[in-house]
Parts: C-alpha cells; structure tokens; sequence
C-alpha cells in the first residue's frame, strides 16, 4: 500500500477548497447565465441584483447575453421609493408594464440637439407604455411609499443604452453604456457593435 | 324664417341616429386599433374578446396591427380550465411569464417530417419558458379549477402562425392563420407575406 507524505495530503486539501470555492462561483454563473437549455424556469429562482443602481432589484427574465435570446428580451424591474433609471436613450423598441406602484415617465426629444425639458407621463399599475425608438427617456418611482414593479420588453438585444447626465446634455455627448449593467456578470466575449 | 317639412325632419332624426350608431363603432375601433399616439395606456380599457377561441380571453396590450409595433408585441392571455391553444409553429421567439394558475406545455419538433409526440412541461404561476422558433407548441390550461393567465411576447410581429390539426400532421400540411385571430378586426390593408 502506498502511502501519503503530509505535504501531498495538505495539497490535496487545499486543491478540494479550491474546487469548492470554484464551484460556488460556477453554480452563481450557470444559475444567471443559464443557456443550459431548461425551458420552464421558476422566476424566484433567477438571480435578482441592484448591479450597483440605488433602489433597483432587476431580474432578466429571457435574455440574450444570459439565456441566449435573438430577438427579444425581458426583465423584470421592481424601483424602490425614489429609484429611476438614469436619463437614456436606445435604438429599439420598448414595451413597459406596470404591474405594481406609481411613478413618472419623463420623455425627451430626440428632434432637437438635446433631449430639453421632458414631457411626463403619470403612470400606475396596470397600465402600459411604449418608448419611441431613440427617445430619452426616464423611469422614475414619484411614490413616496410603494415599489414600482415593471416588466420591461425589449427588441434587438443586448441593449445598447446611451446615458445622459442631465436633459440638456447634447445627443452626440450621452454616453453609451455596452454591456448594460445585468449584462456585465455574464458577458464572456466582446460583441461586435455594427 | 325658412320651415322644415315634417319629412325632412324625419330625415334628420333619421341621419343622426345613423350617426350615432356609427359613432358607437368607430369609438370601439379606435380603442381597439389605436394608433393614436397616447402614451400611457389602461390595461383594463383596452378591449378584450376571445376571437373565436372557446375559453381564451386576449388582451393585446402592445401590438403592430393595432398600436403600430415594429419589432415586439406583448399579449395577456387567460385561458379558462381545459382551453389551450392550438398546435401551431412560427418562426419568430416566443417568451411566456406564467402570472397566474397553472397548465402543460407541450412541444414538438421541427427536425422530423411531424411534430410527434410532445414532450410535456408543468408550468406554473411565477415561471416563464420560451418557445424555440419554429417548434410546433400548445399551451393548455389542464387544471381543472383556476384560469391560466400569461404574457405573451413575440418578435417580427404581426404573427404568422402554422396550425396543425394534431401531433402526426406533417409539417408542410400545416395551414397559415395570417392575420392571427385577434388581428383581424384591425386589418385594413393585405400585408406582404414576405
């Protein structure tokens, strides 16, 4: 029988905690990038995060950096009090519904050189809205004491967001935002942006 | 002072009797068809019907034929106990969020000459599955107490569905339903199929 040094048996340890601690990392990656082909999946069960917005808890529901999507993608947003998306813009199409809470959507121009004083739009649950392509725009939760929870649809991902820091900040200047916040974890490649 | 003939007066009541019935269908078209550019819309007025479907209640709550979509469409589905869709393909993706109820998933394939024998998933309130394209499917409600209610959304709207008798008719035989039911009361011009 063949026996083990002390030293091959402290390696061998320390190889099954390196394991260990790689697996937990790979169980997070595959439970949020999950292209692994599982078609019903309990959305309690996907990973939720603030990826470093304030008062945001998303989820990406069906998504194409995370579960291989072409054509469309869906997320689920909840705002805490006060919490809104940044100012930004997209070029394509996006469906919201409402399903809890109140707030505000701001809408800029996308004809002037700068979005300029947006329009807004008094929103509630049960309600949908749709933003026109290329129209900065703003979420916002104006409810002092309630989430505001929305499914958010969009075409053409991974989304390409332009942020702008204020509604007088020239088109040409916002800035773009590739991959989106949600993307960043399971982003394995650099796309190509054409 | 110039009279009115007791004929033309009738004439009159007559023409706005014709004008207000006339009224009350074009109110119903625009809410249902309603390119209008509102912005923020009430799920619960827009108008829902079954469409011929025995047990469905449809909801399109963002849509190309009836709000001007380009790239998505977002559908409430509620389908009563035991009403289902029926087997059909489409090439465009498909993403289901189970809201409420309970009901089967069943999912043929694209790859033999017939969808044959579906596999079949549960699905439940607070799960979502996505539709490969162009597998044969059909969504049912197989609990017996409580409705199923879905979002639907789809890419390349409006839908072009291939619907199948059963699960042993071959692919090729599968007949086009386009304008998909509930797009039909908005349809006002052929579309190219292309």
């Amino acid at each position: 029988m063949r026996r083990t040094s002390p030293m091959s048996m402290s390696c061998q340890i320390v190889l099954h905690l390196l394991f260990f601690i790689a697996s937990l990392f790979s169980t997070h990656a595959s439970s949020l990038c999950s292209k692994d082909g599982s078609v019903v999946r309990n959305i309690s069960e996907i990973p939720s995060g603030n990826y470093g917005r304030d008062g945001l808890s998303h989820i990406t529901i069906a998504g194409a950096v995370a579960h291989g999507m072409k054509e469309v993608e869906v997320w689920l947003h909840t705002f805490a009090p006060g919490a809104r998306t940044p100012i930004h813009r997209h070029s394509c199409e996006e469906v919201f519904v409402v399903l809890k809470g109140a707030g505000t959507l701001l809408l800029g121009s996308s004809s002037s050189n700068s979005p300029g004083t947006p329009l807004e739009f008094k929103i509630h649950a049960n309600s949908t809205f749709t933003v026109p392509i290329n129209d900065p725009h703003q979420v916002w939760n104006t409810n002092e004491h309630e989430d505001l929870q929305v499914f958010v649809i969009i075409s053409r991902p991974p989304i390409k967001s332009f942020i702008y820091k204020d509604w007088s900040m020239p088109h040409v200047a916002a800035k773009l935002k590739y991959p989106i916040f949600w993307d960043e974890d399971c982003w394995d490649s650099p796309k190509d942006e054409l």
